[in-house]
């Protein structure tokens, strides 16, 4: 069934598997006049593409972006982009190891169940490498939403145990340090604990953190177009995700209503604002002009090179080793993945936003 | 913008504010031949009315049903059922001192923004009322899985910082007892702590836990629609919820790999099965045939009788009481709700896991 | 599979049965802010209902609709507007006769072979009653054109073979004529013809125009959602509809390049103007600034008095004559449907067509 | 505003514009285990292709397609089946000419008025070369209902005034002469016609007709999702279509119930039949089991080599005459392109018939 597609106005549909031709993406829903070029992209591409660190595998993916249509004289025409990564770095090699066996999880057995057979080559369309797609699109939205003076920033929280320090956030840290982390120690000690789990054979997982700034009020619809909830729904679509929580998130389970509430007052400008942000930038679904503040748990990653108890097809339990490098932690290459997700709900709940109300609609129109 | 729809095959849409006529639901794409009656689906509505406890607003609301289409004859005819819940009991109190003011907690400031202006009374759109018209409709969704031998329960699992003892469990006491706890000693305990609140003149918050059982593997479309992303946006969407994991959930973000793969094995009678289920059901975001297993963190109620710090809309900073009785605690009534979106995910993943296999479609059209 | 909800953005669900309860539509994604009351819809409603004129089935419908949600303090909220309309005079009548039969014209054969089954009663859910809740969707969607300066406008081109003269058109006589052709004579004519055919317990046809003015050049979106497209998906969904077409329409198959394309000039304010309309306001699926303007062809009333010769769902042959008295022609109580239909498709390609461009959206957001 | 994607459960996204790098398709929503190559879509694309005859453009369009995602070891995985055809052939050549120029039928108006500018090279998005995609997702969707033994057949009924003789329709003359007319006698006087409008630097329109073969009953969705509003949005979204009508068509309007009502009868083997086939396959917008027969009108080519009265953008008047060298006719060309809509469609409501029913349901899921 089609499930490719996000968004109702603004619509990404990504396919391609990690070892076919090529993958790509296909943006139908762009207004015409953004200034777009390859570039643009290719700046969010690098940020997710491997084999830059010691902790990510060292297999080349070139992630040549190209740009086949929609484009015109350096501008957006209102018509759908096309864009298209090909595979160039798939050497052939033999996968018939993998290919009649259930590794733990990945989702061999489930492809199989569903679709009677699988694209076994390094996990075909349920790789992570799919969501270059996503990363080519989301740096559209973004472009859109830095029109209107939004902005979405994602980041490594925690890896296992080791959290950033909030006192020591730099943003600027999270484009220099290998594991994404607004806090250079912390970035340091969690390299330190990767190491470990490395030399193990074994992997570990994290929390990204994404913040949205300057976002007006009014963005969400209800009653199951919430914008938290279609948030949830896309970040959740990404692999590996595991739990999501906005504001106070699951601490709120464990809280007063006195204390959750987030006491209402203007300030000496007369602007409305808030004493804390339990609600994660949300009421009611809506966006309440504060920021957008989200975290979600990232599993360890599946591939490990150490021996675990498996089956294969056929019936017959084994134990097996997934051969490879694979990166030992998926946290940091994620997190630009987030920011693409996060913007491309954004850009869709923005054109909703507009629809919302006849005064927006008489100003536009005119 | 057009936000009261969830589904693609099977579309749920609700209507109605807290305080006008009615609310209702219309169900469209409920395959034709089910049976179904008015008491099919007050069996579920009584679970979620309120008055029944202690802990519930002594409010009185009726909730009485009525079927005002898509039925024939006892069962389902395949064309749209509209069911309709009168407002009998909105007394017309006088609303002038929350009109001006938006309430901490509330979607007042939001709505305003968004739409220019609101119906002000019990919270319009934005109250919780709204969910007797998802668990109307989620009534229906759980006949239809349970003609596929899919069955769907919630429950609490914890209140304040009183959780369930897993070793207790006993699925009767969940409709037994007015905290909806799977556990009667953890009840007792979670009760204390409510009457605690309640004479604080606060509120409390929780986790809800959903277990759908029975479930064949392969529902779930890659790789927007992802089973456990859909059902977090039907999840989000219900008021107060800040969060949703599932399986190993936030935890997954501290453990290793080795520890995170559920290990597959064959067991004697040849049947695929994993040690453990950190998955939660699903991986690649479709099901594996176990049990789907997911929590949601629940807000404090955000009415509390204790004085607050606000605002009101003409631009003063001013403390508010809300008036009224209201529930200490939104987690026991808010169950059946969980109930009702897993179910209406549910059928419409399985309707669409149907549509992925040309066999499938095959012995269907026969 | 659900089919009752029709638009993007402005979604309107209808429901309801000729027999049932009630019937109704909800309407979601309706800017705030648009004054709206019963009054408002009533006027379209009683433009549809029977008993009006010897043309029309003497049947009393009172088609007196109720808002139920979704207006506060005479304006509407954003939120979904459902409209209900009990149907007061369905006696109850014994059906058996019809309840095994398959009438000649009819979709009692293909609801019994889609599911199984069929509510047999007037119809149920195929019959023409339930366009009275596309009318009231229409009635408000026309509010919201007029709000911008656009107009819709059906009425009844021919009757069999009874043009109006256009030279004559009278817009005056579309509400005050019993036919609704904008033209007396036509009129008088045509109600001549209608008596024979009801003398012969026969039926007739005909074709009904409808022209939008006011419209901007803009709307439509390439290449699947032209707004000719979109339109025609509107109008074949009305009952009894057999074909449709825009500006040359069938006679454009006959004529050469030169003589159909329209000659473009600059007239002496400097505006952009058409030597003709045979595109009939839409080039490429997108609204040029010029009318749009469609014809589409009834056939004649099914349910005639006449003996025919038909099946019995046990396998028999046998004649039948269709029982109770029914309009000779549908024609003119579609008209009102006609503008309803458009003027939903309208709303909702005016919102996409603010989204196609982002200085639109700029000022509309600021 | 996204609007090149068609179809809910099988979804056919297009991009590209004429003279773009390539252009393309992404099929969502196929099942798994079809058979399909690169020679079955080229088939179909051969049908399209220009330079075949002196009634087609001699410009060479090499429209070789590549298959880049979703099909694995020859069979659909059930994953995005993305289908690319490279431009080769677009020289660069001047346009300067047409820049700035209003071409009389074209939407170069349009397109600027919706965007602020347009991609002016060849039409862009608008040009008919975007028909290639659909030709290309047209040949699997005919695939997948061959496997249900289900024919999708279209072919030029009239050029100009020249009809094909019904009494000599031959199936292989479609194939075999250029004018795609299923009778050789009217090709040939077809044929002349044409060379007389291109003697006069002229073009000509038609009608193509379209049958479906072998469908069984219960395909199409009341109330807006019939099945005949589905397939004339589709067609009427092909450019050039001027109006479509079902079975008797505009002719309906002229009729007496008694004689459009097709009788109804039991055949010898018990078999239900009908007399006459005016509903054109579908009552109640449902297929009834017999052929679906629909025509469209197609206007002659905009693009004539006759001096036409225009405007250029900075508005003046001014003569204008379309260069290079066009088809004098598109009918022939589009006849794959109504196959492609068709069948595309009903790849779709194959789908949504079965889930409108849980005997179906049950049988496909068990």
């Amino acid at each position: 069934m089609a499930g490719s597609s996000i968004g109702r106005n603004f619509t990404i549909t990504t396919w391609g598997e990690s070892h076919g031709k090529a993958l790509g993406v296909v943006i139908d829903g762009c207004p015409a006049g953004i200034p777009l070029s390859v570039e643009d992209i290719m700046k969010d591409l690098d940020r997710r593409k491997p084999g830059q660190s010691r902790f990510t595998t060292p297999r080349k993916e070139e992630d040549q972006v190209d740009i086949l249509s929609g484009v015109f004289e350096g501008k957006t025409t209102g018509t759908p982009i096309s864009m298209i990564i090909y595979n160039t770095n798939q050497r052939s090699r033999d996968y018939s190891d993998i290919k009649d066996i259930y590794r733990p999880g990945h989702a061999d057995f489930t492809y199989d169940a569903k679709y009677g057979f699988r694209d076994y080559r390094g996990g075909g369309r349920s790789s992570g490498r799919e969501t270059a797609a996503r990363v080519a699109a989301g740096a559209l939205a973004k472009k859109i939403l830095s029109e209107l003076g939004i902005d979405v920033m994602a980041y490594t929280l925690a890896i296992d145990e080791v959290y950033i320090d909030r006192e020591s956030f730099d943003r600027d840290e999270i484009y220099r340090n290998s594991l994404a982390m607004p806090d250079k120690e912390a970035a340091k000690r969690a390299g330190l604990l990767l190491e470990k789990r490395m030399a193990e054979k074994d992997s570990a997982g994290g929390i990204i953190e994404t913040v949205v700034t300057g976002l007006a009020p009014g963005l969400g619809e209800p009653v199951f177009e919430k914008l938290d909830a279609a948030l949830s729904k896309a970040i959740m679509s990404i692999g590996a995700v595991k739990g999501i929580e906005f504001g106070s998130g699951f601490k709120a389970g464990k809280m007063k209503g006195s204390d959750h509430n987030d006491s209402l007052y203007y300030d000496e400008d007369g602007q409305l604002r808030k004493e804390t942000n339990n609600a994660g930038g949300l009421v009611g679904g809506i966006s309440d002009g504060s920021d957008i503040v989200f975290r979600a748990a990232i599993k360890p990653t599946s591939s490990i090179s150490k021996a675990q108890q498996s089956v294969s097809k056929d019936g017959t339990n084994k134990s097996i080793v997934v051969e490879g490098r694979h990166d030992p932690i998926i946290v940091p290459r994620a997190v630009v993945v987030f920011e693409a997700m996060t913007a491309i709900v954004l850009v869709d709940f923005l054109f909703m936003r507009i629809l919302s109300n006849i005064d927006m609609i008489k100003k536009a129109y005119k």
